[in-house]
């Protein structure tokens, strides 16, 4: 077999770091040359991932001791705000996933708006490509800076941008109430991620600021032509991962829910991580951890001309890293399955 | 102190039957003397919930074995369905709080549609009084027959009420995305309710039929004056209690977000149980855990014009057996918060 | 009624602080006139613990602008090693129950060796009763100074100590296999408590070093009037709340199980809040939750003159603040039971 | 490549069956060509477990509409008693693995005295292999009959079976506090098993009458060379997954917690499922979540010749269906690992 892809994990010690090495470690293509992790440096695996502690990988690092000279790609699963200038320190020659959210916003104002600071990487901000991968797949094929979206945005874009593209729902009016399992919080302990704060029972949180909302609504503009403002309230539910959206949309005059199904059907069919439900079935976070699946359901509203989505999928992998390795896979021409092809584990 | 109120509990083996026996073993003024329990019959409280087997309760019986000519009131925690006969056939001295759906509805034909069947005692369903308390008290205070509300049309109606009695909302298009722990569904082993289905996951569920749709609209439509429908979409969330409404409902023409949390203030500031909570804070489960008290927050809706109402509440306690007992207070002239004093458990 | 006990809670803002306030605010004698928390000093119950943000509380204040003067008792919540000087400093009026580890230790040189530093108030030491409330209840009556036990201490001591009284059990070979829920860690911040890293999981911790055994070993040494070695391994639960204790012991020559279970059954039977279970049934955290009741079983172990002792309790209530409430019962004369009638509450 | 082993799996609307199907889609050398599930004869594995719906697998059939006479290899995950008529009746060529217990008992008096009747099919029962791989591999390689070993057994055994081989431990006074997560109890609702009745708490269970307990016993006794009696003590964790056990057992005079943990080194470190892990890490189910890994830690007691073993595994993976995998790999001649090779999942 030809050679490796020598891959680098920037942030190995975070939960997408993680998941990048629980998914990788079964890529017949790739290779983990390097991981990084600054409050983690010299520690191995092991100490920090106890259930990662049999696989043969790199001990953590910090990340200007690693040699990016000798990697072909970088994951980088850093904290917001701190990967644009690593980025672009980066040689020309490697090719970049970026899992945080410093080049997922076109706008340069709006970057500033919603995170508080002028963008320091401009330039490479143009050329980043949103990796949704259904829907920009062309783009991340040649791109050298792939922006990986957010757990919501993926769940939420998938169901409407077809719907918006084929003008189906209007685009006014949209509202996303959207659940979220604990580890899409990271893993810095905050007194509100404690189990103890946490455990049976849920909350609402950063309504009308989420900073997934522009992204969201970037994703939905380019689908629809036009500006579109959406109602986004997210939750803190107790599970580990998962993001389940009911989304709730108007169709457009004469437009049916079973045309909307049928637009569906119809954009991902082919696809091998996002499913139309039969009729009748509605979604569950239990169907789809562990796996890189997203499962979409369509249901009539109670009143008339209303259509109700329900998507789910782990934020951990199809929300994160396990979206970021399939965006790999198309950069590198490689079957868009490969390891991730695990199943879900339930229960 | 004078005599004691002498109370039975049908369907004692159920969580609102516990949750029953939980808050009168604190109450001065009653005394529990029959508990019935069809398949327990013959067993001790301590054999069907430990945790109550330290109190000295009746031992469980089959309903035709109880004694209900020395009976003052009965608390009906029964399957939905079997409860208009017993009803029917008690004694007409005895002052009943009914916890299932058989007297929610007023509207026979309704009843019929949701439920399957014709309603079994249409005199006493004419009887029937709703049991919100807050919004009903008058009537209960009088009542024989209080139909005691569900959980999810407690928690949606205690907002939406006074907006739509004051007009500050538009009756149509109003969303109640609603989730609920797994209590709600009772103690009967189902799969869905298993904890390796159920736990660290989440689902939705009888989206477009859920039984308490109609009794929801009900509600409303008394206080709108004109028939309200809404979009009712239940979830599944892996807590043991708790029930959380995200409603989104548009202002009527001029209204503002500031008066609806100050219509909610004026109908709610000086009762015990329902608190509208401040600018900026977000209502959780956990806050009201175990407890009778209920929290609403007011927040504006993203795109304009809309406003968003967040509710919880326990669905075991202000959801059913807390204002069962509530509503008893009132019936019987006691301070409404007798045996209800306990604070929400927490963590 | 006569005047209440004017009462400050020193550490408002950790969960044994909260519980404190939870049970108090149902006590008929009781007035609580202070709360301490540096690092919340100024912001108020609501901000601190949202659940009880309904009571009339005082706003959390720094330590040393507290009026203690007018203050009659203190529960020193505080965490261990700040508490010596803070109660050191406390006029001697003031009565206290302190629910840190502090004074619970006779031996200078024990505290000393497993608390890394030397004692800094001997003499409060001298004179600090271990407020076991069921076993040191004379002791607690007239005391100045209460060391209330920790969790682990008082589920493993209820059981052991009636049965080394009275030379049913062998004092060697003791192994109590510990399981503690969250909570039990406190509100502090921690990777290893965050949800994701201990929901739907367990491990062990601390085996052969955890400070709560030399305190069952004294507790079992005062009993057995020889000292007394164990093995104790604690574990981490998913749950929040809970102590389950498995305790296998030997009998001595010619002892019964029968015996044993007798002899706790004397112990306890008067108490109000500690349960020998009937033969057959088995205890379950879930069933003293929120309570301060204390469950015990008593089963055959599998080899000839082995005997299992398990016991469950809450170790916010029992295992900490309603153990204290209890003693602060016993030491201003009050009915045992006063806010501590609360049934557990499950599910 | 060659052609595929010809796979039916009897009992696959289970979490063994499931866990069986989920593993097996990933094996090179395996076609799934048949599924029984006698109350879900007729559905589809979408229906029936809606994780698994995206595979092409064979529609439920009740298990006299298979065609075993085109199978090579049958799992069968019955439940224990109706297992043994239906190997019996299998054709001779085709080989078995057996997850129930049927075959595990080598004893016709053992197996009928725990298990209420006589074995139907003495015959087979001699020939079964138990099938602990690492322990009993040369057997499992020509083996017809595999009897998987229960989930507490492997975990018990595996560390116990070389330090009673070696004679490093005493037989006498084992003792096996073991905490299994709710899948343990199976698929079919059970009260106890519901979430409400066993989320955020915990309990014990079949103390003394576990039938585990001689299937354990006569492991280890083939490992000492003469009967061992066990003190086994099973606890029921809110966890989905995971088998935790912690084993108190005696040092043999002059031997030493280093000997141990060696001798644990030396038969273990060539295995690729099995880990002993380093001096001062304890294990946790999360490490070995979803994988086929099992942990092992060595601590020293607290008294004087005394070793404390610590393990955990998936209950579902090494303790059921990841061992059957296992074992077929052993029985096939492939390697080992095949469709075992994914990581464990945490969080």
């Amino acid at each position: 077999m030809t050679q490796k892809i020598r891959t680098i994990i920037l942030g190995a010690s975070g939960y997408t770091g993680a998941e990048l090495m629980r998914l990788l470690t079964l890529h017949p293509h790739v290779e983990i040359t390097g991981l990084s992790a600054e409050r983690h440096a010299g520690q191995t695996v092991a100490e920090v991932f106890p259930h990662l502690g049999i696989y043969n990988l790199p001990v953590m690092q910090q990340i200007d001791t690693l040699d990016f000279a000798r990697a072909d790609l970088v994951f980088c699963a850093l904290p917001h705000g701190t990967t644009q200038k690593v980025i672009a320190g980066l040689p020309p020659h490697v090719r970049v996933v970026d899992l945080s959210a410093d080049f997922r916003l076109r706008d340069p104002k709006q970057y500033a708006q919603w995170y508080g600071h002028e963008h320091q990487a401009l330039a490479l901000q143009r050329d980043a490509v949103m990796g949704i991968t259904e829907i920009y797949r062309a783009q991340v094929k040649s791109a050298r800076l792939v922006a990986n979206p957010g757990c919501y945005p993926t769940a939420s874009s998938l169901p409407l941008i077809p719907l918006l593209r084929e003008k189906l729902i209007e685009q006014d009016g949209i509202i996303i109430d959207a659940k979220s399992g604990i580890s899409g919080a990271g893993r810095m302990p905050k007194q509100n991620l404690m189990f103890t704060e946490s455990a049976n029972g849920m909350s609402a949180y950063s309504i009308g600021n989420h900073r997934h909302t522009p992204e969201i609504e970037q994703n939905l503009a380019d689908a629809a032509g036009h500006a579109v403002h959406v109602t986004f309230t997210p939750h803190l539910i107790p599970m580990s991962r998962g993001i389940f959206t009911t989304i709730y949309a108007r169709l457009r005059g004469g437009k049916t829910v079973d045309q909307v199904r049928a637009a569906l059907r119809a954009t991902y069919d082919a696809e091998p991580f996002v499913h139309i439900l039969p009729d009748g079935r509605l979604p569950a976070t239990h169907h789809v951890a562990g796996s890189n699946h997203a499962h979409i359901a369509v249901v009539p509203g109670a009143v008339h001309g209303q259509v109700i989505l329900l998507s789910v999928l782990d934020n951990l992998v199809k929300g994160a890293s396990g979206q970021a390795v399939q965006n790999m896979n198309v950069m590198y021409g490689f079957d868009e399955t490969l390891a991730l092809g695990q199943a879900p584990l339930f229960p």
